[in-house]
């Protein structure tokens, strides 16, 4: 019987990321801070740029692989892949289709990058005035319903209503970010704490996110190498391995699709069980999480969708420092995430992960074994992955 | 020891396609044409729409997997994926791509497809004069090098003059295509035979490019619909097994680098020992083969570099009716193809794979065990397939 999983058969060995920048401030070209991470990536897995022999990466990725290939050297590419969908909802996908080709015998080792310099070529999913409407948006762009951040508040919202969450949870979120990253010199937003008074006086972006609901916009890069479970034992770090990866979305879940039949989603609820499923643990066995967080409604829906609380619950969980370090019962965004160590679109988390589970975090969670990657929720496809040491 | 190999672990089990149109004459979206093909996959794999749980396609596909799966009712998905480049050298890499989601248990049935209709968006990889030009072009662009047709007649030009080749090499593999084309009610081409006069006579689009050397250009879809080798014994079809896929790119083996140390290449050099390496055969044991042709001349080097014949036996390879049915040694795209067939962007050569494999191709090859299918000659990434019964 042929044994269809990645499980534990894929390992993460080396992580590594430009210095993150404001954005617009990065004082060279997207591709090369992409060409950076990954030499330092591939650098901090003891190997040399010439093994590596697959890329993968996500949501339209400007820096195409055969172009990195030359530019780095590799002799050849024998995976070149894309996680299809928006946003930050491939970001733990890359990985996964990295492990994929890994087990299908492609490549041997795969990295998955993301480098963002959104200066430099404009914003990705920003609305604009007199722009070409497509799509969906055909649908809500008359009406003014055009940016990211308004489409996910209103699924926000209608999750908030029906569960009786009060922006106490989105404060508990983004406080805990805030926090971590004040341990995280890498982090932008390192030195700048954040108050409850300047969370409840910044101002809205759309209700019910304030500013410091939504996530840095940053230049800067970052990348992951994965290799089989046998090369990662001749290799100096601590092996993390893959217990599991999913992605997917659910019955019409895409966040412009606004006759979705269960609106208020972060599209986790059918990734979530196989997600565990495969990995064969529950929400109790997990030690830390990272959660994208574009908008911190994303991360509170995330939370119960994955089944570490229910909805009704949910208000209790995410306030009263249960979700920050040390003394959380599920340490969330060790690094500061997206909200306040550096948006590289998600994947800076995956990293924070490995880190964790290697024992070497700025918020290092005693004895971490099993970590949560979710991905971009409430856009479609969304990822997740569960991780161990 | 774990088996990191996709190696006869998955089946094709389903194929379908639109009818093909010229281009711009579709009388529907290519959304719709997408849906149609998909369908007729799913039902001639003898399953229900709701059982697919995954779709891959490639080369800036415009019909994202997750509005596919609203309109045709599928419950979740749980892989979406974009094999990464340009034109069709995605084309065995989607189908490769979707047997790696099967093989890491992320799916169960996917589907991969390409959906067509150039003349509702504009050409992929068209020049335009005035066009903003960006990364490689910047190069080429101002000494007037802008289309792909320019780009592959470079390196065709040099291949040939390199290896004494003449412009019967061309002629054997269009004439080929046109031949197969006839027995194909499918075929755009069908009732239109191509005579050697006819070729001659007609008008380069650049040498040694004729008219009749370039792929069509049509409106339509084709899907084909993969599972696991266990699940395909329940299902109605004799099954194909993917005894390997591969993909990738040699050292800057890309159509526009034209600073490519290896320069004469149709960039298969790496991947076709992969291939034969991962199905434990030689070109010897390959009964038919399914070749790109946006230009003839990638399928000439794709002969030589997959060890058909070398370089200097090509001329006579693909001459004397070498690659027709049913006297040649190689019959190639027996169905046409992107010639005369239609231009799915390559899919279609898939789907005749399928066919030749399952024993009913309208230029049926006695016998036929093991086909091999080779994408987009010529950019990078490049991918292929070897299929047998």
């Amino acid at each position: 019987m042929t044994d269809y999983s990645i499980k534990d058969k894929v390992t993460i060995v080396g992580i590594g990321e430009t210095r993150y920048y404001k954005a617009g401030q990065a004082p060279v070209s997207e591709f090369q801070l992409a060409l950076e991470a990954i030499q330092k990536a591939v650098a901090d897995a003891g190997l040399r740029i010439e093994d590596v022999d697959g890329f993968a990466s996500y949501s339209d990725d400007r820096n195409d692989p055969t172009r990195l290939a030359g530019a780095l050297g590799i002799p050849q590419i024998q995976f070149s892949n894309m996680h299809w969908g928006g946003g930050g909802g491939g970001m733990a996908g890359a990985v996964g289709n990295a492990a994929a080709a890994i087990v299908a015998g492609y490549a041997k080792h795969v990295v998955a990058f993301r480098a963002l310099a959104q200066g430099q070529f404009g914003r990705f999913g920003q609305g604009h005035a007199g722009a070409r409407v497509r799509g969906a948006q055909a649908y809500t762009a008359p009406y003014g319903l055009m940016s990211p951040a308004q489409m996910f508040a209103m699924r926000t919202q209608r999750f908030m209503y029906e569960h009786n969450i009060s922006q106490e949870a989105l404060a508990g979120i983004a406080l805990a970010s805030y926090k971590h990253a004040q341990r995280n010199p890498r982090a932008i937003m390192y030195g700048r704490p954040l108050t409850r008074e300047a969370y409840d006086n910044s101002r809205w972006i759309v209700e019910p996110f304030h500013l410091f609901d939504c996530c840095q916009e940053n230049d800067g890069s970052a990348a992951v190498v994965l290799t089989t479970t046998e090369r990662a034992r001749d290799l100096p770090h601590k092996p993390v391995y893959l217990m599991a990866a999913a992605q997917g979305s659910g019955y019409r879940q895409w966040v412009t699709a606004h006759n979705d039949p269960d609106y208020a989603t972060s599209n986790f609820k059918t990734l979530a069980p196989r997600l565990f499923g495969m990995a064969g643990i529950t929400p109790q066995d997990v030690d830390v999480a990272q959660i994208y967080e574009n908008f911190t409604g994303g991360v509170l829906m995330s939370i119960v969708e994955h089944g570490f609380c229910t909805a009704d619950e949910a208000e209790a969980f995410c306030t009263r420092g249960n979700l920050e370090w040390p003394e959380g019962n599920l340490p969330i965004n060790t690094s500061g995430g997206n909200l306040a160590e550096a948006y590289m679109h998600g994947l800076e988390l995956v990293l924070e992960g490995v880190r964790q589970l290697r024992g070497d975090s700025t918020c290092q969670v005693k004895d971490a074994r099993v970590c949560l990657v979710a991905a971009g929720p409430m856009v479609s496809p969304v990822s997740n992955l569960l991780l161990r040491n």
